[in-house]
């Protein structure tokens, strides 16, 4: 019948050195503007082959990265993957208790580290019991002192390393190709093993036109963090497609991302509602950047308001797509094109649907589920999500415990609540663990929060359900207001504002003013930390 | 690690009838244009599967269709594949000898066939050795007489069929979900067999933006015969993506596919360089219809001449992309779109770039061989691709003999004498058994005809290689004249023509003037036909 050939990261690196030679990777390090091409990355990826295997690094074996969006990342992305090792991209941002358990979970042979991020890794050093090296990423000519053993400069084993590489041909498509680990919000991190084909499969759909759609004419800023789930695919889509790929590097701060956007003519970018909120801040302040080579801006990770995506795109011609994604899926499952004949829809309702996260992506199945069976999709009825598809994991690694948990009969249990509308778009409601349970009715906190959020002095606000003797739980908001307007608006006027935009039963107890709204590691809402203020009755 | 999920064309359907219950198919029968929602079409599919189950349709089991380009056709593609049997398309056009051959071959236990196309079944009825019965696709209320037996007519069973179907859930990827035969010039036509897999992957790659480009926003017109190799795989493509699908029937003349385009706002449409030499042509004639709404057309089955796109772009505004597919690959494996820093080119360089087949598709893996060895990509070495990838055959059915021909060593060998030029892009130069063979020397017949079809005065132009004592072979053209020029243009002013645009050594020996090109079932240059009219004296 049909060959029997593997999908694989090699299919990818080899057919983009063959065709997208001269295309070009910039990426941002800390004084100045590095560019290659994708031929000069890819001999050095054949360099860095070589030296992984004079390193004693063989197939199946784990190699880390503790880095930001740089050339030598992407780098070490296909270098590992391609040669048959397994690519752990370690949240730079993650507890050291959480660090030193995941490198030694994954049982990291060899890390490579950005030379800023040393000391962080110097602080748990004497707990990794499986590496054996580390190998800086440096810019600079000299190793930092450091008081961690076998280091090496990257730059300098690269030198030595010999340049031909022939990748292996024996690899099958369901070989693992890299390890995550989620950014636990409750007990230690969870880890997610992908295979090439998993990977493969996913960048392929991102590169559909209503997925992401993404095309050799695009500039793809890769502004979602390279240890958040290969961020979100985009190394993978745009070696596949031969894109141009900018990597920013350490800062991410909406001036430094404008001033990229408009010098490289970036096409596309993705990132979490932070990064939204700060560029519409910024916009808002006056700035003013040429942004019309953006074709759609990509948010995932938490939800965005709807009063958000009006502002960018009303306000600042700019165009969102939702998106949604999970460690647990390799990540994207869902993204939000406007179907052709929403086009005649009012200005509202097209609003209201960009700020779903979307239509589930082709190849994958899912059920949305509450204790009464599968919900209607009546953009109303709330329940769980589950998936399944060749990109969705079936398991953690090494914790059959907590894999037990979500991972049943075949499906994935997402734990995110959500509506389904009549068009099969998903709007993600809550967290199964943060939804408000009030006298036998769920209220979302996300829609709490973006209500909140609509009202112009708020820049921020997180809601949690805080005990209620007769009502189970009741909502609790916390606001951050803009500076201007800290001490002139009050809990009432908050109140006053949600009144008519909420169901009565929904308004939060109480309303309290904070400067910011803690994040995990990733940029989401951290609402355990809120809870734990609350109980210490901050 | 991942689930072990597989990819179905199951998938496809399911997903489309979740998400795109609303949007058209629209068919063109006999005296009216047929509408109807992909909704109704799931309805029609699952009655269709129960009534396959009900006439003794199990896994495995082959069932053909002798069909047009309608929505009954499309139907039976999902109903067959998605309930596990295997869709045999049968090509219309094929000879009375090698229709029984391949029926028999592939072991067809029932036929769908359209009213109009029972004649050519009555001819060779008696030497149908597996077919159980026959199911006629037809808009009127009552079957025609026929001399089959056993044969039903097609909506009748569906009303009678039940409604509800459960789709098996145990189909592996590797499963084999249909069977095409080859056009076969030569010895009896070689069955290929493919499976959801390579299905999925053929359909999900094709929708990329670089290959072809497929949203749900789309207006496909499925030009090619859904009997050639899936309509080139639009079928499955629309599914996947929720595209509007048009399917145009029996007539395919160019006043007819312009009002369609016209009337349907149709975005994408696929065809060989017949079906845009009479587009051409009728346009030429003056003729003239809103063809704005194409995206671009997409040339495929033989070369396009640089003559054609120039003129079909620059005098009536469409675009051209080139693509380059095979029986034996599912069928797509090259497009040729053009690369970003190409559009700093001059126009007389994109042309020509226009004119080739393309980049080879992500996930596919390619070679260019001469007896030398690989060939250098200067766009000059002629040599043989060869291929390998998820969508590429490993065989041919039950024919072990002339599978050893062309699948050697893990590499399907085309057939095809192409060139690769620095950028990776690949033109077709010949079959290698109709590239001439002069003195040491290869010439291109199809770069001849090519070069001659550029003369205004022409409208067709074939080459073939004939016999000489001193060169081995020399090239013969032959050409038809627009009727208008008949008489008028002489076997000298081709030759004038010609001088300056090729090398004096592939200058044709004898250039013969005819009334038309004789074309195989798939409408490319039939040259076995010409070769025997040249043995003959004609």
């Amino acid at each position: 019948m049909m060959m029997d050939y593997p999908l694989l990261v090699n299919t990818m690196l080899m057919r983009c050195n063959k065709l997208f030679a001269k295309k070009e990777i910039v990426s941002v390090c800390l004084d100045s503007v590095f560019r290659y091409t994708y031929g000069d990355f890819f001999s050095r990826v054949c360099r860095l082959a070589n030296l992984l295997q004079e390193l004693g690094i063989k197939k199946g074996d784990v190699v880390g990265t503790f880095a930001w969006n740089t050339h030598r990342h992407m780098e070490i992305y296909f270098a590992v993957t391609c040669s048959g090792a397994i690519l752990h991209t370690i949240n730079v941002r993650l507890h050291p208790d959480h660090l030193s358990h995941i490198i030694n979970h994954a049982e990291d042979k060899l890390l490579f580290v950005d030379d800023d991020l040393m000391s962080s890794l110097e602080i748990i050093g004497d707990k990794l019991s499986t590496v054996q090296s580390f190998i800086v990423l440096t810019d600079k000519e000299y190793l930092p002192q450091t008081k961690l053993a076998n280091v090496f400069h990257y730059e300098r084993l690269l030198k030595l390393a010999k340049e031909k590489y022939v990748f292996p041909r024996d690899l099958g498509e369901n070989t693992p190709a890299a390890i995550c680990y989620t950014s636990a919000t409750t007990g230690l991190p969870k880890g997610v093993r992908y295979t090439h084909r998993s990977i493969f499969l996913h960048a392929l759909t991102l590169c559909t036109p209503d997925a992401i759609g993404i095309s050799e004419r695009d500039v793809i800023l890769a502004v979602v963090p390279m240890f958040h789930v290969f961020s979100w695919g985009f190394p993978f889509c745009a070696t596949l497609m031969g894109s141009k790929l900018i990597l920013p590097g350490r800062d991410l701060s909406a001036p430094t991302l404008c001033r990229l956007i408009e010098t490289e003519k970036v096409t596309l970018m993705a990132g979490v509602p932070t990064i939204w909120i700060n560029l519409y801040q910024h916009l808002e302040s006056g700035a003013r950047y040429d942004l019309n080579s953006l074709r759609y801006i990509l948010n995932g990770g938490s939800p965005i308001s709807k009063a958000l995506v009006e502002g960018l795109e009303k306000k600042h011609g700019l165009t969102v797509r939702g998106t949604c994604g999970m460690t647990e899926a390799t990540p994207v499952v869902l993204t939000c094109p406007i179907k052709s004949y929403m086009d005649t829809w009012d200005e509202e309702k097209i609003y209201s649907q960009k700020a779903k996260q979307g239509m589930l992506l082709p190849g994958l199945e899912m059920k949305v589920v509450s204790k009464q069976g599968e919900v209607s999709h009546d953009g109303r009825e709330m329940g769980e999500l589950l998936l399944r598809g060749p990109w969705i994991a079936a398991e953690y690694y090494k914790d059959p415990a907590r894999s037990a948990e979500v991972f049943i009969d075949g499906w994935y249990h997402t734990g995110d609540i959500v509506t389904v509308d009549d068009e099969g778009y998903i709007l993600v409601k809550d967290r199964s663990k943060d939804i408000i349970k009030s006298g036998g009715e769920w209220i979302s906190s996300v829609d709490l929060e973006n209500t909140i959020m609509g009202h112009p002095a708020v820049i921020e606000a997180a809601v949690i359900g805080i005990p209620h003797e007769k009502w189970q739980e009741r909502p609790l908001a916390y606001v951050v207001l803009k500076e201007s307007e800290k001490g002139t608006v009050t809990e009432l006027d908050i109140l006053n504002f949600l009144k008519d935009k909420t169901a009565k039963w929904s308004l939060p107890d109480k309303v309290l003013f904070i400067d910011e709204v803690p994040k995990t590691s990733v940029g989401k809402f951290n609402k355990k930390i809120l809870r734990e203020m609350f109980v210490q009755g901050k």
